[in-house]
């Protein structure tokens, strides 16, 4: 089978062989956004696995913004709470060609006071996490541009809430008063300083975010944040203020499913915070693939 | 006397008659960041009011950036907790081509937790204010780029905070994912809407800022938020968060210094969280400049 993970602004397909086995991997910067535009989204897809297709793979799925409004087919979101089952039978069929794929839809959530939340893709990753997660109640982070934090329940996906976190630092960095402090890119996940920690630190006191952030202006300004470090500083408060904003309970494990470099700065704040983080493998998007895909298991 | 107003994008220029009658009063898009890179300070400033100073004119103050590093002379902050008198001392004297001016230092105040805040200009306009607010204590806000509260204590400088409102607010409308949604200016202040009550509405639940952001794309998705009404939502919701956060004590009077149509968002946001706004007259700067200048008030 053939498993595409397609988003914004890229496209990840992946070969699985019967045995669940993935045999190739692709990566294109393929997004919806760059095709739509010249591009149908059948000749962006034939281009990144044309060869796998004329090899006779039949069995095709996609996840992620492919199927949002500006994607190839709009699929209807589905409803939390809801299962593996209901969202695998949410999946609608495109055809092109004699070829045939479907499309799994994203998932809807109401809050408390009824403000809704959605996602797509990320239900994917998490039905190919969900061997290694296993039954109970677990309160899964999944770090990103639109950060997710889900609650799941004897895998029942229950709700969730998504926060803007990353794509406010990238704004921050490049188009505000702060941008202007900061003489270089973020230090590597793997050499996160004592600014990331106070940053972290910051967001637990009162204040609001409002206020904290301007603070990184006025301890630039007085030389207690160099500037090499505000961009580090910076990541710490809004990945602290997500975090305390969740609330989660003291002390839980909190499994976290997402890229290794941002994964990394989570797990530093979520240790700074008290809570006991588990990265999960970063495979789940083609997990998630195969098994609605075959309704199996992939190998692991 | 000359008063002038010298912030980072304009320059607001008072000229003031023995009997504190404000005779003229100019403005100009001279603000700091303009001026430094072609043209020196004291030739900006003549560009302005040469005739003034041709006439005679000795007696200049200027207050704003103007006194920062990148300004014409950095002025050192005062520290709070400081009174009138104690930011009047602190002024710094600049001489060019026979005249001289003095600058007005702007204010530090370290929080709780020994994160330092800063102002520069709105001591002056809050100085202005003073006759108009009288004793006692008072929790002063002044709507802006970046916002700042002010407690006041028998007209005493206790302590301050600042906010990125502003700056975010036109971040956020201008480059973020939220402000493809929005196909309108936001409305004016005069006809607030009820999508503004529901962003400040908001602002009170659980979930954070970087939550409730993200809740004006998906509100947008599902056809609750009007792509018209996204900006006033956005507003309301940033404007609520800033004073929700502020954690002014329930229903006290909250006087409010600033430009009228911003400043008629947070009346509106005040009222709508239970607080009495009152708002302040907008001359406040030329008025502190003068007191600052001869120790005396103005004529109201």
């Amino acid at each position: 089978m053939i498993g595409i993970d397609w988003g914004t602004s890229s496209l990840r397909a992946y070969r699985v062989d019967e045995q669940g086995d993935c045999t190739d991997k692709r990566d294109a910067a393929l997004g919806i956004m760059q095709v739509g535009k010249d591009t149908s989204f059948p000749a962006a897809l034939e281009s990144v696995v044309g060869d796998w297709l004329a090899a006779g793979e039949t069995q095709i799925i996609m996840s992620g913004m492919i199927g949002s409004r500006q994607g190839w087919l709009e699929v209807p979101y589905v409803q939390c709470p809801v299962t593996e089952r209901e969202i695998s039978e949410g999946r609608r069929e495109v055809t092109w060609s004699g070829l045939r794929a479907t499309i799994v839809p994203g998932l809807a959530c109401r809050g408390p006071s009824g403000v809704v939340d959605v996602m797509r893709g990320e239900e994917t990753q998490i039905i190919g996490a969900m061997p290694g997660l296993g039954d109970g109640e677990h309160l899964v982070c999944l770090p990103g541009t639109h950060s997710k934090w889900l609650v799941l329940r004897n895998r029942r996906f229950v709700s969730f809430t998504t926060h803007m976190t990353g794509e406010l630092y990238a704004l921050l960095k490049q188009h505000s008063i702060l941008g202007r402090l900061m003489t270089d890119a973020a230090a590597p996940a793997t050499q996160l300083n004592e600014y990331f920690d106070k940053g972290v630190e910051r967001a637990r006191e009162p204040g609001g975010l409002l206020h904290h952030l301007f603070g990184v202006r006025a301890e630039g300004l007085f030389g207690k944040l160099p500037h090499e470090a505000a961009s580090d500083y910076l990541s710490g408060l809004l990945i602290g203020h997500e975090i305390v904003s969740v609330q989660p309970p003291a002390r839980i494990i909190i499994p976290l499913l997402g890229a290794a470099a941002l994964t990394a700065r989570y797990v530093r704040a979520l240790t700074d915070l008290g809570y006991r983080p588990r990265t999960l493998d970063e495979d789940c998007a083609m997990r998630g693939l195969y098994r609605l895909c075959t309704g199996k298991g992939t190998r692991i």
